[in-house]
């Protein structure tokens, strides 16, 4: 929806907005059985609310495209994706809470393991624990740069995130990942002249840290990708009147949330941590992103029984989201990630809305086959947030 | 979808698309039998391939709108036919492979019979043979026109090619066919200041042409439209990453397709010599355009008949186009052409894609009643050509 025209004609009032995001969601048939995931999966609870509820597919980004989890997400925010881009490097920084200032250029990094060549032979240094991961960063933070600030915070297992603070920073620096093993890291490269200054300080930063890290291995040398600064965008509250709040855990769903104006809540791994976060800040806010990260893990992993039973799991807490009583209540996924594929997919991703004011559809069960059933039909993410706003009876009407 | 996206996602490798276009493929009920063409013609290839596919229908241009040939062909190979617009006369010269050169203003002439009083009586001069056609053309190409050099090339029956080459043209110049008999010719005339010297030289061409004719009837005078210049567009190599290739015999299909770089190969008249050709030529493209007229010829003779029997020539062709294993094979039209209104309609058309990575729609025929129940619904036809992307993994993952 055009901003402009939420701006006219949101408005606020007391209703409650969950959405529910299985990270992942929709699937592909079972080789031996013909079923989907969801097909497959026991989810009565589920299978009452399709029954309840519009119903129906969306479209993440563009027919055909499948999308990050990125631009995944931004599209059920209501932000276009093609639009609102954003670099890697801040989402990881946004996402474990670093305050990320205007100006600033934040990229993602991995510790890595190379050979005696130089040349990668592991990009994530065999996953070193978050704890080594930290006391490298410790190190790697006391580089120093002419002029500039330097912060490296550890993230994951190998993942951290390296800022550069100063002025006249440019987010014009390519990647010395190579994205695949067997090739030295890329040097690096500034994208344009007003990037220079930027990509010299990069150049120095790495090559101290390769000093440092020679004889650290597996850790023995680091690859940074998506440079970039924070964007500047319209907020959920000033375009939709809403004062969202995000239960996730994910860093780059928590990153992607503060850009679009959400309260990054603080929770714990499990999605019964999530369920408590959520019940704790219901009086608190007024919409919901909830996500569930089980989905795509399982599904990226090729691993078709435990992508059902992570549908399964989030099926199992659903009566604890519907205690809540939210006045409309959106269960879908960010993009598809079927297990037979291993992968993020173009397919469009199952999606229900329950809420007052409906004609329930004749859907049976939430799964690819029954959901096709659904009023809907396939439509762009981008429309979820709005149809969820015009039934919490917060859209005006438009126009005399 | 949008050029830029697609520049960013799609990457070449070894897969095979096939789109085979059934002219005006999409009907409407028999009065006395509520059977459209499509579910009256008996074809148990084409079933199958329902069966086994997604399905749908396309919207070639927009909502309501009856396409010609051109746009509705466009849609098809990803372009945005409201966007991408080309003449006539440059259709018909890129059809008969003349070498339309930039610069180059060509126009679609029909060879016509005028009365006493100069009034057309007949637009297709009784449908002279395409002999006496290329004899006429070979006459008038002789007509001094100074400083512009001047190609008129017999196309089929009453029609020709002109073209004018020379400097400063422009394609500015208004049709000088009344499209309807009874009326004179209109007189030649500059659409813009810019245009008059063109306008000129045309006229020089129509009167010189006057007087020859003049004793030739029925093909006693000639009119002309579609004035237009060679547009430069995007070329499907560069923004799919494609190698496509265009079975088709009809000179405007053949002319579009070069428009978007396709390789236009020669073949014969019938679907067997299309067949042939396509297996010929099957290891050296990977984007395959097979164009089939005969139910759009049949739609505009309002033959209901022949349509059905059209539609069934078609399908016992399937299974070779099977064996040739493409891994995404798409089966359409370019628009609609119910027998019973004789002309192209706005009606979507129908629309199957088989492809790895499906789950199969729950469709038992290829007719228009039974891809209703198609997950595809109705949608825009340029998003057909990234839906098969997609399925041929041509396209990366968009965003992180």
């Amino acid at each position: 929806m055009d901003f402009d025209l939420a701006r006219q004609i949101a408005v606020e009032n007391e209703s409650k907005i969950l959405l529910l995001v299985l990270d992942g969601l929709g699937g592909l048939p079972h080789p031996e059985t013909g079923r989907t995931e969801m097909e497959t999966a026991h989810t009565p609870n589920l299978d009452r609310l399709a029954k309840e509820s519009l119903c129906g597919f969306t479209v993440p980004v563009a027919t055909g495209v499948a999308p990050g989890s990125g631009p995944g997400h931004l599209a059920l925010f209501g932000y276009d994706p093609l639009r609102y881009d954003v670099g890697r490097g801040v989402l990881e920084a946004l996402g474990i809470d670093f305050d990320l200032q205007a100006g600033d250029v934040a990229a993602r990094g991995n510790f890595c393991t190379v050979d005696g060549q130089g040349r990668v032979t592991d990009r994530r240094a065999g996953r070193i624990s978050t704890e080594r991961c930290a006391e490298l960063c410790a190190r790697l933070r006391t580089i120093n740069i002419d002029r500039m600030e330097l912060f490296v915070e550890p993230v994951k297992e190998h993942r951290f995130v390296m800022v550069l603070r100063g002025e006249g920073l440019s987010e014009g620096v390519a990647d010395t990942d190579p994205q695949r093993e067997g090739l030295p890291p890329l040097p690096v490269r500034a994208l344009s002249p007003q990037a220079e200054a930027t990509a010299t300080a990069v150049r120095i930063f790495v090559a101290e840290a390769r000093g440092y890290l020679a004889d650290k291995a597996p850790a023995n040398m680091l690859l940074l990708r998506g440079f970039a600064q924070r964007p500047s965008w319209p907020s959920m509250q000033e375009v939709f009147k809403l004062k969202p709040a995000a239960v996730a855990q994910h860093p780059m769903c928590r990153g992607l949330a503060k850009l679009v104006g959400m309260m990054a809540l603080l929770t714990g791994p499990s999605l019964e941590d999530s369920i408590a976060t959520l019940r704790e800040s219901w009086g608190r806010f007024d919409f919901f992103f909830v996500h569930y990260k089980g989905t795509d893990r399982a599904g990226e992993d090729g691993d078709f029984v435990a992508k059902v039973a992570a549908v399964e799991e989030v099926d199992r807490v659903i009566p604890a989201l519907l205690e809540l009583a939210p006045d409309v209540l959106m269960v879908t996924g960010d993009h598809s990630t079927p297990a037979v594929m291993r992968a993020h997919s173009w397919h469009p991703v199952p999606f229900l809305l329950r809420a007052p004011w409906t004609r329930a559809d004749p859907c049976d069960g939430f799964n690819e086959t029954d959901l096709l059933k659904g009023s809907l039909g396939t439509f762009p993410a981008t429309e979820a947030l709005p149809l969820a706003l015009a039934h919490a009876g917060r859209f005006r009407k438009y126009g005399a």
